[in-house]
């Protein structure tokens, strides 16, 4: 016997025609029913295009057409049901078209296969969702972009090292995360390109043996062009890759806003407070008020993150063309996109319900904090730069060492370290004249951060039109 | 004023005492009632220590361990009704026991905080899995040792590189999976020993101010020792990241008895078929036979790492004791295990299942394969091993040059190469002759295989009898 | 005593003013001397800025001009000396141009700060890296695509799970993978785009006090565009994630060639040989010729996922701007791109002087894989395709039960599965035939496979011509 | 012809009998050198065994071992030249010895693999590392035990959600962290365990052929156990694995002390300032003092993280047995040991250096976290503790209302909150009496926090007298 059958020799778990562990295992149903309303739409625009060619009459098409319609509404109406052994919405619509239409139902797979089916539901389900999340993107960006405007007045403490480094407008830094958010749009922008390439007609491995018109099906469908190799479109999944690659930066962006805030809410440094709708309270301390929300954004981070590198893990060494392994694509993807779906809202919310206390915002800033202004003061008296640093570190340490700040220094005191030192030293510690000379692009001053707005606004405008 | 208030100046998409997809982000019962039976367990034992520790009455204590048996019951016969607001497992207990006892059930949370008691019950839920998981593990290496004893006389092609190295026994490719698994095995007893570690009766941080008993609430829970510090106690997931560590690392180990069952089972190969309970066909070309179960068991580990990636990441730079973070742990957790259990059980069902086709795998050993043991006769004559090396590859070339198997190579050929070659060169060829060379240790001689599957079988009877 | 100092309570393993260790692990010259040429450039840019805001004299200018090509100079004939104190590239260029000039350079770092300038010397170095690596990509694909055209005539099989599937052009197989380079190519082309954006300007945190006029730098350093926000620019790696990203996913679809090829190379599949240039033999085994080149890639593309990965758990969680955690990021991108580099060569090199075996390729065509034009030939009878289907998985079983093949089926044997069988059934046999009715885009008819030849030079052609 | 030879129809970029970058990409001698002494140890073990197996003479065997002496004094000395074609670092020792002794060097690899050497190898150098690593673990726990031994009597507030939530003792939160880090170092008892399992004598994939004695092996490189199965011993790197997952929870452990310290050190907090000497200043900023070293630590994480994630993703998917992709095993530990070992004493440097605010520690305790005290005096006064916490939020509210502290609150006050506050209330406003409520293992207490560093003491001194 050139075989040897297993079960009766060393007994397994299971003998026996199925394995209903298995059975669960291998159905994507659970998961894959979302995209029933994709899944109908690509069919539909399959049967035009097979009656096109000449395999469908007609009246099979309509056929086709009323019973995938009828699925649509059973669907709609929470009416449809999964029967055993619809191991996918593949097979479930299938099944259902053919008990609502009888044998014309089995014609619609005609030259095609679930590898280019899936893929094809998969990019109309992504091109729906990208236009909702760049919608709830570009709401945040807003209204980050509005706030900014609103309190352009406030200044604060900006942090490099998490040290006090340099006075800043509180709209800079609103502004610093809303450019990074704008880089998210214009990725997403691109990925959607990318999405809307059409799969279907590409079959099994080989292609479509039956003249399928698949320019005619790229335009029912709206995508903007076809599949260039059938291997490729039947088993290339970078454009789940690249999704969730987009889903993880976007959250590292959201999680460093997070980081922030959750800081700045703190007691001590007590720069902001997030409205009770994005707060909670403790089941044991009653004076507690935690930012669960910008705590959840942060660690919803890693979970995003980990769908993105388990999938590329899971890509990593596989051969060829269509294999099982890339069942895992769906779960992994819907998840990041309605984690990132959620928490841009999330985020809109915090930031526009935040109170912001310009007062603790005020007291934060410190005189050494004018550190850096100092040694500008000797730069512009012709000393190099490099002097004028180490002069005022000499600056920094005297007022340390007498317990002042400083700002407490006499003339006399910064006489010691230089005789550039002048009276108009004084004019040195004033935060807002600080705020001021930083007029070059991109920089903190007031005009300065109003061409910020303005650009980013326009830049609203103009996607907005689109 | 010293703050303002954002939702009017900027106008966010919402304005309100709360936010719909905010709550919905931050509930947790979802996932968290699947640690019901934990909680209550948990919750049980905490109030025998209250009343111990005279904060309840022994009377108290009865309503509230009735109580939340009743709300047991409800479980187990599917009627415990989550409402909203039970934003976890642990409210929605807390506000049915209340409706079921009244004041006393506000009594039972005295000293404890959410903070303790979802570790507690995290830890006694994986407790359990641990010894479910254990036991589908020791299933499935009774299985290929038992497998690999009954074919032990079975040679094929051992591959290096995917090339044909050596003539192996086929039991000695299934034990070296055998003996990977049983390092899964051991590191999770580490693990269990590590998540039997009891952290209730750590408060929200500071610990318990009542002079509970926590040795007395290790007892009840049957826990192996208490945790150290309470800081530690409430924010330390080390246990979490563990087990998915663990899930990953025996995930990879079966991807790779899954690669090459895969190959293993390609026509070109042909060594295996895997029973149809672990096969599926195609939508669209009938002659397919697919290894479905192996794909997806070798693309869920791409799922499974990504979960412990993601968790990796959550916890990273977070600052100490709880952050709601770290809420991210439970689905995580859960899912991998799910998983890895199902996977056991299908690996298992795949080997015990296997048809292996045993003269293919013959037919699939060449003389070529014997190049070393040319090289060891002359080893054996004692010629160096790096010169008897180089001598056994010159007469591989001379074959290949010749198109011919080398066992074709006359004694003349042999002796063009090296005088010491004499004409009882031609005992090298034979494949039996090979593998009972390999009797050290370790080894691919039948005594070796032997022996090896008498220290699994021991191994084996000695876990099973703890 | 408001503080306590611990050295000498508790001893630890280091009392004094520096630790060793601590130099070491915080000093990154070691990794960022390499872009020194991108910090001399950008340095002599900024010179000429400060010239430009009159806080330089010209005078002052050319002397640190001169002084930054005498630092090149000594890069590039190996004489550059790195000194203790050199933490980084920035500062040993600083500490070199006053030993060289003198006191003007000290002026060089006016309104500058490592903050911008280390990112705007990323940014400079990347642009050139990008250039290279598009260079081999484009390299890759047009070697692939001269070869699909050379052997477009070679059939052999195409897999599905691994499972003979189809027949298919070989040249179909390359140009899947081809194709999935292109994309890489137009996601290098979007990051380009993204990295010319020049931060030079930003300062530390707040911007630049000196009115510096930032589009003279752009024009000078030839980017596209200035950064938006000074506190997004100095702190924002989106550039860095994005390039590690498309490393990754590149590395992703070398893997999966490789992977097809190391099988397609064993004794079973037999299809191609790899060069001796491109294999190795083993320390033991004289008759092996291993994959190396190919198992180093699919290796290696777990470790630039790591570099990645790793470099996103480093962002997530970071607080706005300047953090030193961010020094992780050129190590990473570094080592990633170098691999990626070499890679892209090795694999032209393997590509283009791979042996194909055209007669093991045709020899492993079976008629089983013609089942489904069987299931075409009921289909252009009008048999619905489902029914088809069902009815060729008869004549599969028929043929397996009887132990030949499916071309050895007699007529008669076929009217027992359907009376629409009738003698023109003898034609299917024909792999040339199976082939050719492929012919839908991207299928794998020759008319089609040269369609795709074609696009795909028309567009190397056109980003050759740019 | 059944082959087509590529190079002259397609052309590569690479035509000829080596490709330079092939050969520097399949080089690992540049990172394996590093492992020179560990194979000679293992070198010099099996030329014994090799002698006891009758395949070596007396005098072959002591050339041998003198000849391996000889090459151990070059690497020591900086004399060992690597030359052309010494792809690793098993070729240049075998290279070399041949150089010294001539032709009984070629007898040394009889019967061994590079598949078995190199994994002996790594386990070799791999004890030597875990006594190091596990040397700085302990020095960075008995620091921080000792340094809360001294400072037992410091309190500060206690941070849940980054809110201050309870009063603790400052040695409470350093023993958090010792708690964590002793389990790191039971981790590392457990892989030290498993990767004191010798494989030598496993071959290239069948065994050893030799009748060497394993056993013999094994005592001579003192071993605890030798390997079970030669194909699971020459490719199973589970222990790489493991070490590094034992790197990234470790640097996850003091990422979570660095991000603690990190907030700690703030102008804002004020608790801490780290020494200068793991300290740096800024290029543009005079004032800044920057916590590099603890960011370096938190930034380190992702890194190491990094080089684990990316060595899993090279393992999934891998078939059986030794494939070339298992060299990236090597540079991935490497770097993670050499990380962690720095990144260990910086800590403790870092630990024992830092200085400790009293008084600010002091000054952010607030009233408002006695609020859990305020609803246990409540529970004393036999509220359940529901409505307690309840009551007690009440009283924050009234305080917040009325703009004032808590303690500021009348006894009438209180009494509209309820009837059960007495006079004794003013006694809750009392830090010291609120810690030493927390008297339950584990807890706050000084007795508790006294016993804690007890335990840890004992447990110090059991390890450092094995």
């Amino acid at each position: 016997m050139a075989s040897s059958e297993g079960a009766k020799l060393w007994g397994g778990r299971f003998v026996g025609r199925t394995d209903p562990i298995m059975e669960r295992f291998n159905s994507s149903i659970a998961c894959d029913e979302r995209m029933w309303a994709a899944d109908i739409k690509g069919s539909k625009a399959y049967a035009k295009a097979l009656e096109k060619a000449g395999l469908l009459t007609k009246t099979e098409m309509d056929q086709i057409l009323n019973g995938m319609d009828k699925i649509a509404e059973e669907w709609t109406n929470g009416t449809f049901e999964i029967k055993e052994g619809d191991e996918d919405v593949h097979t479930a619509h299938e099944r259902r078209l053919k008990e609502l239409i009888g044998e014309a139902g089995g014609k619609l797979h005609t030259g095609r296969s679930r590898n280019d089916q899936v893929v094809t539901d998969m990019r109309i389900w992504l091109q729906d969702e990208i236009s909702v999340l760049m919608g709830h993107l570009q709401q945040l960006i807003k209204t980050m972009v509005e706030r900014a405007a609103a309190e352009i007045h406030i200044l604060f403490p900006g942090y490099t090292h998490m040290q006090r480094a340099q006075p800043i407008r509180w709209s800079h830094w609103i502004l610093s995360h809303a450019a990074a958010l704008t880089r998210d749009a214009e990725r997403l922008d691109e990925i959607k390109k990318r999405t809307n390439i059409l799969p279907l007609g590409s079959g099994a491995i080989a292609g479509n043996p039956f003249k399928i018109d698949r320019d005619f099906l790229r335009k029912e469908l709206q995508f903007d062009a076809i599949s260039l190799n059938s291997m490729d479109a039947t088993s290339g999944r970078d454009f789940v890759a690249e999704i969730m690659f987009w889903c993880s930066l976007c959250m590292i962006h959201l999680s460093k806003i997070s980081e922030d805030l959750i800081i700045y809410s703190t007691a001590e440094f007590g720069f902001v407070s997030l409205s009770d709708a994005y707060s909670t309270g403790s089941s044991l301390m009653p004076q507690k008020k935690n930012a669960d929300s910008l705590e959840l954004i942060r660690g919803k981070t890693g979970s995003v993150f980990g769908r993105f590198s388990g999938f590329l893990m899971t890509l990593k060494g596989l051969p060829s063309t269509y294999n099982k392994d890339l069942q895992e694509d769906k779960e992994a993807m819907f998840e990041s996109i309605d984690t990132v779906t959620a928490v841009l809202q999330v985020a809109s919310g915090v930031i526009s319900t935040l109170k912001v206390h310009e007062d603790a915002m005020k007291k934060a800033l410190s005189p050494n904090m004018l550190a850096t202004d100092l040694a500008y003061y000797l730069v512009r008296k012709k000393m190099p730069f490099r002097e004028a640093h180490s002069a005022s570190g000499r600056a920094v340490h005297l007022a340390e060492k007498k317990g002042i700040e400083m700002d407490q220094l006499t003339l006399d005191d910064f006489k010691t370290i230089s005789p550039l030192f002048e009276s108009d030293v004084s004019k040195i510690w004033n935060y807002t004249n600080s705020v001021e000379q930083y007029a070059a692009a991109g920089g903190t001053a007031r005009s300065s951060v109003t061409s910020q707005i303005e650009q980013l606004r326009a830049w609203l405008k103009k996607r907005q039109s689109i």
